[in-house]
């Protein structure tokens, strides 16, 4: 197969590293930054600096993997690639797109003949280069023709054709509701035994639930790492940034009036951590002084 | 050692059964259901239908693993163990006791010079036959006498000597809180998932989250199970119960006014589910009639 890449940033790079371990490819990468570029060359991979480059001309079919940032970026890139495209060619969007944004994506595609694959990727940075866990959307025919390549890149057993066009990259932002609400949890548990009256070894806690306990999950080794290597906290400020799975989650169970109160909380929770400036706080506050006389404390 | 077993229920049994595969123990168990010592003595243990048997005048040292219900009943068993027990015996209780409770039975257990353990006990009723994470709660000195006891029982890393009476049963109450929290976030997902546009194929799901995901887990494994084995969910009543560990993670949060939301909301879900009366519901629907003229559903 030849497997073009475009976007050789930490998932990108694993991926490509990742797949010349196996036999059956012929891989050709591009990355918009040049230092990107000089970097896949050392490598040894072949890179060019250009789309028209990459996608000159070819009577054989192109498997064109994009794994670049979600939203505008991947909807040009996805664009700019049909351009070069041939008919019958194949073009996976690998990255963590919305899925209703696949959806159209394969349609725009199928305009031109093009077939089109979502792929939500998980497992990390690691996962990337030794092994992911990835769930396919699209045509189940497409899927079955370039089926080795995901076999190839992911662990045994490590990725699924959920079904119709969008299901890959839906099948993985709900993967990622369940991760934020797991962390809250887990975040939680923690918080609870740092403040609790008992002097507890975080590190040896978390190794003990990683070991036979229900609790125990790759998450929860992640915790225990975590614990080893940074014991001083001070320097991590207490803000937990969101990248859309979550709120594409917690849209989608709007749309659909189901309740998902966990993960939703888990959500507000990381948005309350990025809000400096405490206006929900300010109000309650002083609605408290309104009422009842209550002293407000005075910003410093 | 010699080990005396009071409590055969599922976790008790398997944690004998398991303690005898290893050299260097006379176990000697009790039961207070007749039918339990019959099944005891049919697979081969020593095994007597009251205290006064079962404690008869011994010279050696006394390991006494009391593994009954909290609450009430074990309250009972401890005093009554201490009613026959030597100074210098070993009193320990592996079941899911509050930790306040724990702490007052060292207490009490020191007032005749009995030594006093609480175990937190984790990785189900398969743990507790073929290998269990526990946590340790009360003097260094006494574990480190009967550490091979734990060594011998737990999967390798699988126990945690995690400080001062109590400790090992709050250890275990914060991880049955983050458990809470992860299982309703994994209920949640799945309830999206199942509410979806996409027909998803449930037990390949959950296979392929086990397999390279950032959620890989045990419970995920089990969850694989359920989908694997009840395919039918018709049967199934939607109540979850809760057993304590939950409701005093909460509790505990609230003593030291410590942020637990996403805990606290699986521990209300769970209580939402088991209520019958939809009391609030109708509160508020009665209330949004009053307002705004909004009709309410009859009861049928």
């Amino acid at each position: 197969m030849d497997v073009y890449f475009i976007g050789l940033g930490k998932m990108g790079m694993g991926i490509a590293e990742n797949l010349r371990t196996h036999e059956g490819y012929a891989i050709y990468t591009y990355d918009k930054e040049k230092a990107i570029t000089q970097q896949a060359r050392k490598k040894g991979f072949t890179s060019y600096t250009s789309l028209t480059e990459l996608f000159r001309p070819s009577t054989q079919r192109r498997i064109v993997w994009v794994m670049v940032p979600a939203g505008d970026i991947t909807e040009k890139v996805l664009a700019d690639c049909r351009q070069h495209l041939n008919p019958g060619d194949i073009l996976i969007d690998a990255g963590n797109s919305k899925f209703t944004d696949s959806i159209k994506q394969h349609e725009l595609s199928l305009e031109k003949n093009i077939h089109f694959l979502d792929v939500g990727t998980s497992g990390g940075m690691s996962g990337a280069r030794h092994g992911a866990c990835m769930m396919i959307g699209g045509d189940r025919s497409i899927f079955n023709e370039v089926e080795q390549l995901f076999l190839d890149l992911c662990v045994p057993d490590g990725y699924l054709f959920a079904g119709e066009p969008g299901s890959g990259h839906y099948l993985k932002m709900v993967h990622n509701g369940i991760e934020y609400g797991m962390m809250q949890s887990i975040g939680e548990g923690f918080n609870l035994l740092h403040h609790s009256d008992f002097d507890f070894n975080m590190p040896e806690v978390a190794r003990v639930f990683n070991h036979g306990s229900v609790i125990r999950s790759w998450l929860m080794e992640l915790t225990e790492n975590l614990f080893r290597e940074t014991l001083d906290f001070s320097e991590v400020a207490g803000i937990v940034p969101s990248s859309g799975e979550g709120q594409w989650t917690v849209e989608e169970a709007l749309r659909k009036k189901v309740a998902i109160p966990v993960i939703a909380q888990s959500l507000m929770t990381r948005y309350a951590s990025e809000d400096e400036e405490k206006y929900n706080e300010k109000v309650i506050s002083l609605l408290r002084n309104q009422f009842g006389g209550h002293s407000w404390v005075k910003d410093e």
